[in-house]
């Protein structure tokens, strides 16, 4: 099927993938009265009195925004706000479908971060949590970094940490098979953009020790002058043998290779440089870093790739749904790395000793038990690091 | 039944009165390639290539959002963003179970006018129309004619038009009733705020000639110091005869009498002094300006007011719902005054000559019929005054 056109027609008859829909009854003169005036006056004053009673009382418990300016939408680039809507409101689709939140998608005109952060500062109020989404590096992280610290509600950008927590929990379950330890692991990124960034940081923070990252123009390397601000601060904690060169040099003796870059940028020989049992994750979309198959043949254990069309999917649909299930569940004030780091082993977990094999590392996306787990887990280390109000 | 306490029940147990369905299949590998990646990209750049493509490939076309910023919610005032979500979540249930729309509800964290216009103009994009709600006078009318000028979609202040068109529908029958010309018609309206203000310039339009504003200072000339700009602007064109006094001495003489103020400010002897088959709509809420059954006793033809306890309640519910249908039904670009002066009509309409009586004037807001004729007026009022795209 060629999926782009199939979707176009396809988009042309829903006429839009998601809808609001009427909750109570509004069929009398009584109905309206209890839904609306007279009787709405007493949940608006119980309100007025405290705050917190706007998650009882309303759907701000279960509803949130899902936002972007669209200047990074698919791997599409600054296409525009309106243009972007079509990927807000599948992902709006896929937080009802398999998590059971109710997500609205918000497509901002501007790209001046400060707007941005203003702009949903102004809206926070009708959100129970905040899901930023393909705004473009570096402005995403100052995005997110202040809105983090300025609301008391959950915020995450996907791109950023779906993507992380996504890789982890494919790493995860890619080690149990190749027989290696986390700590001992030589891991290479290649894009060091906001996902790649993200990746390198998380998979740190999981106990990954040996991380390098490189970028079209090399490896990154502490000192470098033409470093973005992000790149120099990554530097200072990756690629601690000063290792130079390009991504071909960083590649020799590598156990894991994450790409999240573009098409066709690895070789055969790239691949036959790597480790032993070497694990192989190229996400470029559409196109990958290599070929699966020509990685395979060229001696890598595992392949993973961004695509449904082949084996092991690494898709952060997997991470959305239930993180934000299970942060709203106890209403969590935060998204913290504890909840994040669950979330992956979440995800791992979905896939039993048993069904573990090379070509099934990761569960389905749309698989509803994974997301339930997820949520499940995030909730849990929500309640254990103080940050759960339920 | 004590409404407000039953209300109070009922929102705890709702916990929302909308939410936000799927409508697509996501429930396979290929349901996913076309909803989602990688099948969205050709419906993005679609739009990218032309905006209006956004109305036709995403759900903006059935959108509308409802905006506050807490100010002047219900007769409660200024309880804050939060605090004001019921109201706004109630109208948006309304919205879709009598008009079929979609609406969302967005509470804004700020009072700056400029702010307030900044923000809405920033998340148009993601909307089909912007219905302003319970935002206090006088920055309504700079927010609302700021945004009409400068986005080209519907935008509607609820508050001052919606009362204005179903006063003025609510008029048509009594006037017919009473068997009264509206070129001949004394009105007087108490309160001057959003409201009283939109009412008095509405009805001008809709061809009465002669209507006086009374506020609690007195009435309204031209001249008087006290008046703010708004004020200033209306006595302009209003009470030509140049009357001074208080409501007292306004309502001599009146053929019909509008309370858009506060309880109780009306007497038996004050309705006496009006003219011969009287019309009075008391819609202060909860408390009107004077009891229906003594303003009946006292020699008042018709009665009507903003509650559902008794005969006559004229509520802006028959109004939105239905404008904002037709307006969308045509992808108007703006709602005109041809389009209210039609969803009034259309409304009057809704009463057949047969069922017209002294305590039916108006339709009942849960009427479905009604709504649908207010959508097929505005749609053929749009298309005859060239704002309709389709």
């Amino acid at each position: 099927m060629n999926f782009r056109k199939e979707s176009l027609k396809k988009h042309g008859e829903w006429k839009g993938k998601i809808e609001t829909v009427c909750r109570v009854p509004t069929d009398s003169r009584e109905a309206l009265s209890l839904a609306y005036t007279p009787g709405v006056a007493e949940p608006c004053l119980a309100i007025r009195d405290d705050i917190e009673k706007s998650f009882e009382l309303t759907r701000r418990w279960n509803t949130v925004a899902v936002i972007t300016d669209g200047t990074a939408i698919l791997g599409l680039g600054d296409i525009g706000p309106e243009a972007g809507m079509p990927v807000m409101e599948g992902k709006c689709a896929l937080f009802k479908a398999y998590g059971g939140v109710d997500a609205f998608p918000i497509c901002l005109k501007t790209k001046d971060a400060e707007e941005i952060i203003k702009t949903i500062k102004i809206i926070s109020g009708s959100f129970g949590g905040i899901n930023l989404e393909d705004i473009s590096a570096p402005r995403c992280f100052e995005i997110e970094t202040r809105l983090k610290e300025e609301l008391n509600i959950p915020v995450f950008h996907d791109d950023q940490h779906g993507t992380a927590i996504v890789m982890t929990a494919a790493l995860i379950n890619a080690l149990k098979l190749a027989g290696k330890k986390k700590e001992e692991i030589k891991v290479v990124i290649n894009g060091a953009g906001a996902a790649g960034i993200a990746i390198a940081k998380f998979m740190m923070l999981f106990g990954v020790k040996e991380v390098t990252l490189c970028d079209l123009k090399g490896v990154i390397s502490e000192g470098l002058d033409w470093l973005n601000p992000a790149q120099k601060e990554i530097a200072k904690v990756t690629n601690r043998a000063h290792l130079t060169g390009t991504l071909k040099d960083a590649m020799k003796g590598a156990d894991v290779v994450i790409g999240v870059s573009g098409p066709n940028c690895i070789t055969k020989d790239m691949v036959k440089s790597m480790a032993d049992k070497s694990i192989l994750f190229t996400c470029a979309n559409p196109v990958p870093e290599i070929n699966p198959a020509e990685a395979k043949e060229a001696g890598a254990f595992i392949v993973g790739t961004g695509s449904s069309e082949y084996a092991n999917q690494i898709n952060n649909v997997l991470v959305f749904p239930g993180l934000f299930r299970g942060a709203l569940d106890v209403r969590a004030t935060t998204v913290n790395t504890e909840m994040m780091l669950a979330a992956a082993q979440g995800i791992a977990d979905c896939v039993s000793d048993k069904e573990l094999s090379r070509d099934y590392i990761l569960p389905y996306a749309y698989d509803k038990r994974a997301h339930d787990r997820v949520a499940q887990a995030v909730s849990e280390a929500a309640k254990k690091t103080g940050v759960a109000k339920l």
